[in-house]
């Protein structure tokens, strides 16, 4: 039984590393159709393992009302994808593994496989995330790649996301020193394609990270995913320059949200790309002008022990205590519409055992008809 | 017997005009040598009267030692100024009068005669300060005068200091609002001399202010005291663009210590003339980024009545109590040097009455012997 919320404590030294058969699961099972990070770990828990799970997606699906059931990945795929990635050099890590990154593990939907190109130590070096517009001034970009370097030269590790402007400056900023490139698609889809070198050039010292299949090109809407691995393996972000609604703002909600250090750089107000880093600071980030604003925050941070939260699952039932009767499943399903609602709502409003809710909406998700939000809200769709 | 520090009371509808006569003597003593607005207060309540402590200054200075006694301005003079300043339509408002700023008179040190021209009543509008630098950015410049002319807008009068860059765009803001110009020097020494026209301009609906003699050429160290009259006049003070350790953060500090509202509008790091604005973030100044930034944090403020400090001087005493005995005269000065010390611990350490030291105090100042520091601090010079 996996419980990824405790796998903090036994990365500490005490995780188990998966077979290759078990790690080949694990990627058929991420790899199939509506399984996502949350689901994945609901999954693990239901089942106890990733081979068991792959077995009863078809009678979930089933249950779940799936008209046309998502397509699970075969075990030839996943070979070759693991045998591709070889080729690369791409190691994957899996959640509870000693290799995971620490800070990444306590995100609330930690990828349960990171490949990772590049150097593996980097990941559990502090980090710190620099995020920006990508068409950034001269100004963002020189200021952007000499905080790289400073925080570079203090022993952090610059996480950012390859991309065009303040990205690629905080990159280049920090390869010498080490620079984690986050990918918002799989490993041999780099995004943009001109970066292609940036990416190799970091690799000596950093590393690029993924969680989307090997070819998987990235879309509009893979971004705002990939932001939250930014944050969630570093301590903190630090926005250089963002216009309003732009992408680095998501990173920096994201960061909150994960209870990380938002951090932005001050702009004339007159300049629309500093709209979004002026509106962090009357929110409350700190002002930054300078690695040792960075560092001064951080630092105290960093003699603190990375302590997992408690784990919020009970234990485990038998499979016949989760069997949802029928009419149980009539009555959840009756309570979800299209405007998100809590979980617990439905817990209490069904008069259902959490697992056997649990058990419906893994069924609901399987088959493709429901949508999971933030903060345990779930909808149909 | 006039105590400033209850003055706030007095002006709110209860406050008592001057006579012709009263003014006069009021004008004689301030412009006497080694006489400032807190030697003039002490003097005030020491003889009850500026006429009594015009007649006592030289035996005053005698007693404090002064080896070339400083020299006391003339009744002729005084008449003099009154006169030319009655010529170009100034008025003489003194502190207590209902005419005085109210804010004005909470400061520790308020110029017992403010110099007016223009409109009078615009000091008692709400007013908010924008300042910054001389040598501002275009940007800077135009933030400026858009700020200005927003709060305006709202109904504030906007305070500046007439100066180049910053402070003549936050006046040509508010120039059809209303808008108050304090100058460092008198009222016919206009610095710098190309902005001449522009206060003409401001005066029909503003006012410019001075309390300075009509003919003084303002020195560079005049400015940090004529900027605690920008601060002080004022409900809070914007800071738009400052280098490190620039005039405008004095005026920042000031304002902070009269317990007023400090803003700093944010800048690129890269930009020496964001330096002193970011460092003002820092230490916890409010960001703006517009009026409506200002017009939060005044708002709340506006709806409190201005209440006075309650008066820390006691009843006064006869004559004979707080003369000095020769040898606690002594005593007093034995303790004394060139390195600040805190009234209160001469009392203590003296064993002299608070109003004897007070009176030794008072007479070296007279003599040119003593210099006042911020927070009730004294030194032999």
């Amino acid at each position: 039984m996996l419980r990824p919320r405790q796998c903090g404590g036994r990365a500490l030294g005490e995780g188990v590393k998966l077979s290759d058969e078990q790690r080949l699961d694990w990627l058929r099972l991420i790899r199939s159709d509506n399984i996502g990070p949350r689901t994945f770990r609901d999954l693990i828990n239901h089942f106890g393992g990733a081979a068991a799970a792959l077995k009863a997606l078809p009678s979930l699906a089933r249950r779940g009302g799936a008209v046309r059931p998502g397509r699970i990945a075969t075990r030839e795929e996943a070979a070759a994808e693991l045998k591709a990635s070889r080729a690369h050099g791409i190691v994957f890590v899996a959640l509870g593994e000693p290799d995971y990154p620490l800070r990444l593990q306590m995100i609330d939907d930690p990828p349960p496989l990171l490949a990772v190109r590049g150097k593996l130590a980097i990941l559990n070096r502090p980090l710190i995330a620099i995020v920006g517009s990508r068409n950034a001034s001269a100004a963002g970009v020189k200021f952007a790649q000499s905080l790289a370097h400073d925080l570079g030269e203090a022993q952090y590790g610059v996480v950012s996301g390859l991309a065009r402007g303040i990205d690629a400056a905080a990159h280049r900023g920090s390869i010498a020193t080490g620079t984690v490139a986050v990918l918002g698609g799989g490993h041999e889809r780099i995004y943009p394609p001109e970066h292609a070198d940036l990416l190799e050039a970091l690799l000596a010292d950093g590393a690029a990270v993924s969680e989307m299949p090997l070819t998987w090109e990235p879309r509009a809407r893979d971004f705002p995913r990939r932001n939250r691995l930014i944050s969630g393996l570093s301590l903190g972000v630090v926005v250089v320059e963002a216009a309003r609604r732009s992408g680095s703002l998501i990173t920096a909600r994201l960061a909150g949200e994960q209870g990380r250090e938002v951090f932005a750089v001050p702009g004339n107000p007159l300049d629309p790309r500093a709209e979004g880093t002026n509106g962090l600071l009357k929110q409350g980030a700190t002002l930054v002008t300078g690695a040792a604003d960075v560092i001064a925050v951080l630092e105290p941070i960093l003699g603190r022990p990375i302590e997992p939260p408690p784990a919020r699952e009970p234990e485990p039932l038998a499979p016949a205590e989760i069997e949802p009767a029928a009419d149980e499943r009539a009555r959840i399903v009756g309570l979800l519409g299209p405007t998100p609602a809590a979980i617990d709502d439905l817990v209490r409003l069904s008069g259902a055992k959490p697992a056997v809710v649990r058990t419906v909406l893994l069924e609901l998700e399987i088959a493709g008809r429901l949508e999971r939000h933030g903060g345990s809200l779930v909808s149909l769709v």
